[in-house]
């Protein structure tokens, strides 16, 4: 088969991320699209080898800035983590980190634009967690990785790090699975479900084919709300912001209507802003509905037996106050997992108040016990 | 000063209901509205002394139909707790249940007409909690009923019971705070915000104006599916749904976008749909903004304060797997109030894993100890 021009398969700067253009690309559900990109960014130097390769894989709003390099300075979401010198130390190790297919940080997603160079919109396709890490797959093919040292992912990029580990057993030497499962619960479905809804609510959205015109910020902003609940504990929320309210602003200030805000409102407020500055609401939909198809079990004997088929040494770990993620699921995943040397996989903890968002704000936790299960020192 | 014939002060019948017309009505906040009402229903006879009345106050969504009578024989919300021969004997107690102010079950709400005949929508005012237990005194007073031995609430209802409890020392002898507490929490006060945004979000909501069009079940809808989330707990869900999709509609079996449904999504699409059908938005909105102002130490020299000056017997109950609610809540408010006989308060569990709504389903669990406490046993 002769590929066509579109689908010429390379990879190519663009700023700070390099582009992997692997071609047309067939979902698992049966749809199919050309020139799908893949856009990351790399710290440190692959050796001749390819054995140096650890692959980080964000959550359902980050991006492949994982952490500062020469190109962009600024700091990432696991500074702590990555880094020359840091556990994860990328004097040694070529780390790659990759856009989710579907995502609007530089690969392909709704907001692309198709061969006669129109948005797509409502028609692009969805998007499985199996398709995101397929997709990862024929980047690391360009990159000439045949396999990974590790694959690293909190919350959803748990889900992703779980399924690479599942797909590619031997591609993958090593996983570690953060604040994540096993397979997304009823739960978690149904906070997505008013995610979704909320945005497909906002007339703005126009079914996904709004990039003519403004965009579906209050439907965005909405789910982020609700999202960012979950992120966070009931205590550290009571904690920060009880009951008070912003100083000018006392909701009981007004006649007729209320307004006014408490600060827990005005905190929202503000975080659903900086996302809709940020973020894509078709991305965002894409991205959830990914996160809704996670089940490593599937078309595969179920979880017990996918679980226990996986080759990959694998690292869990919990945030204690995690309520979207709860610590069970974790033990519930490690539990299926093969024993190593006679011993039940452990499950780690990050020991935080603040909730499931401690994956991200203290993974120094659990760093150095990280390195040590998935051999990561740098030698 | 005499009353215009607009604000006569009376009761009359309504269908099941009775209306108590309490006339002109000053909002806390300084609105003021004329010819308010407050819907209720009523079981049983209050004696010649009037000391054998009991109120219970019902939840967010819920109505004056407590249980069956012989006016409206529908079984009621709690009727397990309350009927002839039940717990709460109505052979022996007049039990009175009104609509909140600001509701869509009888009492004057935004749906209701103004003096022109025309819907309020956005020109009704915001009604605190202290607002909706002072429009019920004004009833009870048209009543003739001095004191309530008892007055009795979940959840939302917990709040106003507590809040009659530290208004009215001498007009309640006790007081059942079930699945409740002593004010609004930070993060209930976010789950209500984005469920009071996603309701304004409805292209149909036209800022409350919308009586002479369609109503915004969108908005409305998402704002169940979020409520819902928080009424059951995550185990419950897990365990009835886990991710089973519907039968014929595998979100996986379409190509291009997602179509299909998990059952949990189905689920909450009947409880959505369920909802919009009885309930008014801008009622919800209402309701909804009341329970953020629960705060029984504000204006009352604060928490510990307002509480140590309860005089009312005091009923606390909590369900094991709350978490709207939490069990910690009911025993941060149990432990504020003065003791009992050198004792502190107890808090008593309702033991059930479905989460909050185990104030409903399962309030036979603790209706005797309730009944002692509160001196409620058929003499």
């Amino acid at each position: 088969m002769t590929l066509s021009v579109e689908d010429t398969r390379m990879i190519y700067q663009d700023g700070p991320q390099k582009k992997a253009r692997i071609g047309t690309f067939d979902f698992e559900t049966g749809a199919r699209l050309k020139n799908v990109e893949i856009a990351f960014e790399t710290w440190g130097t692959l050796n001749e080898a390819g054995t140096n390769a650890v692959l980080i894989v964000h959550a359902l709003t980050g991006d492949t800035h994982v952490t500062a390099s020469p190109e962009n300075p600024a700091p990432g979401w696991w500074e702590q983590l990555v880094g020359p010198g840091k556990p994860i130390d990328t004097n040694h190790w070529f780390v790659v980190a990759p856009n989710i297919l579907g995502g609007c940080y530089g690969s392909t997603g709704p907001a692309s634009l198709d061969e006669y160079g129109l948005p797509y919109g409502s028609r692009f396709p969805f998007v499985t967690i199996r398709d995101s890490v397929r997709a990862e797959a024929a980047m690391a093919d360009l990159l000439g990785i045949k396999s990974f040292k590790a694959v690293i992912g909190g919350s959803l990029g748990g889900a992703r790090a779980l399924e690479w580990a599942a797909t590619y057993p031997d591609r993958v030497e090593g996983a570690a699975v953060i604040a994540s499962n096993a397979y997304t619960t009823a739960e978690q479905i149904a906070f997505s479900q008013a995610q979704i809804n909320a945005i497909q609510l906002d007339p703005l959205y126009n079914d996904g084919d709004y990039y003519a015109g403004a965009a579906p910020t209050g439907g965005l902003g909405i789910a982020r709300r609700i999202a960012h609940i979950t992120y966070r504990s009931e205590g550290e929320l009571g904690g920060r912001f009880g009951r008070k309210h912003q100083e000018a602003e006392n909701p009981l200030g007004w006649p007729q209507r209320r307004q006014g805000r408490y600060q827990i409102e005005s905190y929202l407020d503000y975080q659903a802003a900086k996302l809709v500055d940020r973020f894509d609401a078709n991305s965002y939909v894409s991205i959830t509905e990914s996160l809704m198809t996670h089940d490593v079990g599937r078309d595969r004997g179920g979880l017990a037996n996918a679980l226990a088929q996986v080759k990959a040494k694998m690292f869990i770990c919990a945030v204690t106050s995690d309520r979207l993620f709860f610590p069970e699921q974790s033990e519930e995943l490690a539990n299926l997992l093969p024993e190593v040397e006679g011993q039940p996989v452990p499950v780690h903890m990050i020991d935080s108040p603040i909730g499931h968002d401690g994956f991200l704000t203290q993974i120094e936790q659990v760093a150095d016990a990280m390195v040590e299960t998935l051999g990561l020192q740098a030698e």
